[in-house]
């Protein structure tokens, strides 16, 4: 059979070493497309795992802010019972300090009245006529807003100066 | 010169067409390991632009998780000048506002007594001689812990029972 007949073996000549040389090439590179296949691949695993862990280790760094927020209203609950008037200066510290954690983390408060209307910074809940402040400029802060220009927790919510109505 | 001299055409034969088969062999899989190492490398880069994008996501996500207890210590406040008294109220529920964002992210409130002494859970910061409580075994929690088992923000600082010492 034609099937077991072996092939004449190859003379050692030019032909043999340049084939030698390259599937030699060819393994190497095979290898080497192979290594990078498998990097790419622990790669997304690795990835993966240390989103997870960055997620939780910054919602723990961000939480551990607020611990002494939460310390210091257990300290001014524990002093009034004794003198409920002590508490308004304790309570005025505690806010300073939750409004410094936010500033920290990139969201200082935001509560400017008087400048121009600013969609980025400003959600209007109220229009009020004013004769002196001209329309469209924040004539007050109901709520204040957290934040930066690149990046607002919260805007502010104002309530903005229209014209008076002539009747 | 000799970059100007054109190669002899090679023979049409065997040899030839298995060099073809080898060389277009070669060209794909050097193709393809060239592909993995740029994907491998755009990889890299989108996840490092990723980490930091869901770190600031995270950053916003508990930080807003605050804002309500901001705003309620504003509002306490601003309640104080006309009744100190009515802020303690105000207060308490601030209180258990932050204590109810803490437990969402992970990290309830933890000030158990009579347990015994766990180092992971506890820190002591006392030791108090007692007849009562077994030696070991936590009497007086002196700051409340935050977390849980599989994470502790803070553990908590407590008061460990002695054997009253016998003279």
């Amino acid at each position: 059979m034609s099937a077991q007949q072996r092939p004449e073996p190859a003379p050692v000549d030019q032909t043999t070493q340049v084939d030698e040389a390259a599937s030699a090439e060819l393994a190497d590179l095979e290898n080497r497309w192979r290594r990078a296949v498998a990097d790419l691949d622990n790669l997304r695993k690795r990835y993966a795992r240390e989103l997870e862990r960055e997620r939780a280790a910054e919602r723990a760094r961000v939480a551990a802010r607020f611990l002494p927020v939460v310390d210091n209203l257990d300290r001014a609950l524990a002093h009034a019972g004794g003198d409920p008037g002590a508490i308004v200066e304790g309570v005025r510290a505690v806010r300073e300090e939750a409004l410094a954690a936010l500033t920290g983390l990139g969201f200082p408060r935001y509560e400017e009245v008087g400048v121009p209307f600013d969609p980025n910074r400003h959600e209007a809940v109220r229009v009020v006529e004013s004769d002196e402040a001209p329309a469209g400029t924040v004539v007050q802060v109901l709520r204040p807003g957290y934040g930066r220009d690149d990046h607002w927790l919260r805007p502010a919510a104002v309530a903005v100066a229209t014209a008076p109505r002539r009747e």
